[in-house]
């Protein structure tokens, strides 16, 4: 079968930013001092826009442009700027499986020891359940606990699972945290993607836990822009200004037209009434999304936030003499259904054994995960494809 | 004396990168797929242009986009991601001084040793000199090395200097390299920006050499746009790859839109003939720079390349009881010199004593590094100023 595959892989849109974002960016090309070097710790004018933006979403704390945020080349790079300012070799950064897989080797460039501890999903095999079902065993999280660990990494909304932690969670992990003197890495990239009724708790707001927290932020993911690299840092002084240090060795300064094009971009963005509209957008994409493997029918995990669905794949029957390439005979089973439903189905996913240690990779492999953040017609295309899934059950 | 002072002090341009670029990045920005991810290469236009552009440059070499360029966020993050990928801890790095102070900082962070060699200004004092008047003592540069030498950093057109290094200069240099079996990491951002009759020769186009040298580069600095923070690696596939590993972790790829404008700027320049008359631009700065030290007069260093002339201050008389604020008391003379000349004449300049280690620091406390990407009315103001100077020596 010859056909191009609806790439609902990696998570970036197919379709443009808003329109007063890109005009704003038309604006500063033309200025000259947006043509040149940046302050390294982001544009002020950026800086006092992600202060005014996430003042209220950090019980109105009062941010200071000037010591509590850096702009980063993408959420990436700062969180690459945090491993190189804190971790000294040999030092443990204790990981939820599944991760982001580009922590492995941020942590490992910078002389760190990844530690691994997965969230498990609770509620009998073959059921559709939400992202919240996936839990944290907080025991297993203490026996990792060791004299080495330093960092403990949160990534909510999850990627891939699109779990949003609860508050209870948050409490838990920022008590081992504290007991532990770790700092704590917040990954909250899709931190305005959770959907309603769920509310996204920033253990940043816990009691006790802001000093030792810096939360990671990415314009990519807030304004659907993930080709323009820019991201932050908001944490207190001694930590960011730590990060900051190594992010001047590390690239410098960020690039200097987006960033002043971003800090219009959130100036103007409560006019355009855009988070409320971007999140009721990727609400319908969701729920048609679900539609796609509840019609098939395929269990799947129901996201409380990001713009993935992990759909669990084990009733699929893959054709017993099908010829796999030599590069997936060793990956976990769930590269064999990810390159099947490309090759065969039309439809590329990730298979998300990616995001596990090799011991808990098992953990993973009925599973495969289809990024939503794609136009409504590429959408379409894909449940036209994925529904020849029940041939294959 | 209270004035803002005439900014000759870092290198950014404080005029607008040419139009052509400019209007091209206009139409980039609208373009959805420059508004996402971009392959951690660089995007292919951008690839294929850096090719088209520098094969002849490389003496007819024809450079492979795949394998052989890689697209950096800044110079500077490539140099990162060079040092990131090639050392081990303890392994050293060969600098000359004065040495781009980012190189110490992106050394270290990534386990290495910086080892110093100093080029040495040769003529009598106090008078002008060319900047191929500072040479190395290359049986000096012998004498550094250890069986931990790994890397030997060449930057040429060089900064602060402007020397450009010959050919002979960089056979010997080479000859060091492959006796010692040294990566040549050589930093041309300044290799569009060399003053005729000079030519910019290349080391990695001498017999044997292409193998173990990455060539850095700078658009930035190519077309005077500092702020759009993109760079690239040039070199052998197994090399290029080696930093491409990296870089893909420290920042996983490159800001879209600007790098598609770019691709743009590279194929529209001849037709604006921009390389010749931005050198011509150059040109007349440099003249009119080199009149106004003339006049004072005060010797300086005439440069072959780059925008930055260095001047020799030494008869630079500083009243005795001037009071000079703690912060740069431990500091060399030249911070003196500097913080004087920003606060009395108007005019900031850099102390060159910062791109030496602290033991060969003395070398560089009489100079004082003047940058002319500048506007013209900038340098007509500055003029004013520093004729003020003859009051002085």
């Amino acid at each position: 079968m010859q056909m191009k595959a609806v790439n609902l892989g990696q998570g970036f849109m197919n379709f443009a930013p808003p329109d007063f974002l890109n005009e704003a960016a038309r604006e500063t090309i033309l200025r000259t001092d947006c043509s040149q070097y940046s302050h390294p710790k982001g544009r002020i004018r950026l800086r006092k826009a992600l202060a005014k933006a996430y003042d209220p979403l950090f019980r109105d704390r009062t941010l200071d442009p000037e010591t509590e945020i850096v702009v980063t080349a993408g959420a990436n790079e700062g969180i690459f700027a945090i491993f190189a300012a804190f971790l000294d070799e040999g030092d443990e950064v204790i990981l939820m499986e599944p991760f982001f897989d580009q922590y492995i080797a941020n942590i490992e460039m910078n002389g760190g020891v990844p530690v691994y501890v997965p969230l498990r999903p609770q509620g009998g095999p073959n059921a559709t359940i939400s992202s919240k079902d996936w839990t944290l065993d907080i025991d297993e999280l203490r026996s990792k606990i060791t004299p080495r660990s330093k960092v403990i990494v949160l990534n909510t909304p999850h990627n891939p699972i699109g779990k949003v932690f609860s508050k209870k969670e948050l409490e838990d992990i920022g008590k081992v945290a504290t007991e532990n003197n770790l700092l704590i890495l917040t990954d909250e990239v899709y931190d305005r993607l959770y959907f309603r009724p769920n509310t996204h708790e920033r253990i940043a707001n816990l009691p006790g836990l802001w000093e030792r927290t810096i939360t990671v932020g990415s314009g990519g993911k807030t304004f659907g822009a993930t080709g323009w690299r820019i991201g932050w840092l908001i944490g207190p002084k001694e930590l960011v200004e730590a990060a900051l240090a190594a992010h001047v060795r590390i690239v410098f300064c960020v690039n200097s037209p987006l960033q002043e094009a971003m800090a219009i971009g959130f100036e103007q963005a409560d006019a355009h009434n855009f988070f409320e509209n971007q999140l009721e957008l990727y609400e319908q994409k969701r729920a048609y999304m679900m539609s796609i493997f509840d019609d098939i029918p395929l269990p799947y995990t129901k996201p409380q936030g990001s713009y993935f669905i992990l759909v669990d794949m084990s009733k699929l029957k893959l054709p017993g003499d099908y010829e796999f390439p030599e590069i997936i005979q060793n990956r976990g089973y769930d590269f064999k259904i990810c390159y099947w439903l490309a090759k065969e189905i039309g439809v590329v996913a990730i298979p998300p054994s990616e995001f596990y240690c090799a011991e808990n990779r098992h953990l993973a492999e009925y599973y495969a995960r289809f990024a939503f953040c794609k136009t409504d017609e590429t959408l379409k295309q894909a449940r036209e494809r994925l529904l020849k899934l029940k041939d294959h059950i």
